[in-house]
Parts: C-alpha cells; structure tokens; sequence
C-alpha cells in the first residue's frame, strides 16, 4: 500500500499576513522561515515551521482569486490539510477504486520538481485535502 | 521562549465515523489506532496516527453539544488544530502578554494526566487552537 507519510502543511486564508504574524509568530513563538508571493494563484504565503509540518499563512492578493473569495465567502480560517505520499499516483489510483473524486486527474508539478493533486472535499467529508510527493533524489 | 513543537492532531467534524473511516483509513491507508467515547462531551472520537501527529475524526452523539451544533452551522470539515506545547502555563502568560484572548483562563486536565487550553479563534485569525501538554514524567 502506498504510504502517507505526515501532515506536510496546514494552510490557513488570513486576510492580512502582518496581522496574523503578530499571533503565530510574534505570540505562540512559530519561526517565520519566508515568505513568497505565488502570483499564479494570486496569494502571498509566510511558510511557519512546525516540528515535521509546516503552517501555511495564505493572504489572497487579488478578491476574485480562489483564495479571495474563500475569504469573502467563509472569513478566515483553515482552508486545506496538505499530506506527503511516498507515491502520488499509486495513491491516487487507490483513492480512485474507493470511489473518491479528485479535482486534479493527473498530479501537478511545481519548478521544484514537487508534485501534488487535490481531492475533492465532498469525497473527504468536507475537507480540502492535498496529496504532496517531494521531488525524487 | 517556551517552545511548541509539533501538531498534536487535527480534529474534524463528521456526521457518521463509519462513513469517514470509508475515506480516510479505507481509501487513504490511515491505520485506525482507535475509537473513544467521551460522554462529557457528547462525541465519540476515532484517533488515525499520522507521522507525528494525529487526525481526530469527531461525531456529534447529541445535536445540543458543542461539536453538534457546529455540524449543523458550517457542515462537516476541520474544527481546531492542536499543537503540543512544553509548558502550557509559559504559552498561555506569553499569549496573554501579546493580548490573544483564551477561552480557557487556566490549563485543563484529564484524566491522564493531559493538560489543554483553547486559544479563542478571534484572537488566532479564524482558527480554533488547542495547546496540549503532555503529562509529565
């Protein structure tokens, strides 16, 4: 069975990363490792280490973008659980025979070499899940 | 600084175990280490070990509590994030020194020796958070 290995990153819609820094940051003590801007997605991420996890701060940088209008729609809050598999397809083939609906029917890749697929939250019970397999060595 | 060190659990809200245990142990592989009732609160829990941390599936066992009315408001999905702190009374007074605002004002314990306190999600962004302090040994 292919195995799913951690919770990679929780990613949390903030409405203005400054803001929410001053609570997971400057408060609970998180480190801040970076920041980037994704303009593809329109939305800028503060990356927070977390012992093997990571949380994600996503601020929408444009209201019409998924993230802006989840914001407008729901307010802030968690907005998707990311998990590592050892191997995105043979999980996603599995998540298929149980009758799961993905909303990436192939895996996405990033420059980095990363590759991911959502799942569609009705198949997961109301969450927005993320599958992530790191790039190959 | 006291430090937290890792993602104790997720827990999300879902009207029927059964059902969910079809997602996230059948189709997923999460192994399902086991199921709890707890009467206090009026939801029965089932606990899946996920690298270091945890994916707490909660159903509702009354509509009136808690948990039951939060299903019946925002639907099923993710409901608080748990991070393990060392000294639970050193976060709270450090919170409390960045004006975060705590639902709980002291530490709660369980039986098992367990201490926990709830962060106020309009002081976290949006989040419900949870700090947990393992028993000392």
């Amino acid at each position: 069975m292919s195995t799913t290995s951690r919770i990679a990153h929780i990613a949390i819609v903030v409405e203005k990363l400054d803001d929410a820094l001053r609570f997971w940051r400057d408060a609970l003590g998180l480190p801040l490792a970076h920041t980037e801007q994704n303009p593809a997605e329109n939305v800028e991420i503060a990356f927070l280490p977390l012992g093997e996890s990571e949380i994600e701060l996503l601020q929408p940088t444009a209201p019409e973008s998924g993230i802006g209008k989840f914001l407008a729609r729901r307010g802030a809050g968690m907005h998707h659980l990311c998990l590592e598999v050892e191997d995105i397809e043979a999980t996603m083939e599995r998540l298929r025979a149980h009758d799961v609906e993905l909303i990436n029917e192939t895996p996405r890749e990033r420059p980095d070499g990363t590759r991911y697929a959502f799942i569609h939250p009705k198949s997961a019970f109301g969450v927005l899940v993320e599958l992530y397999e790191a790039p190959r060595g």
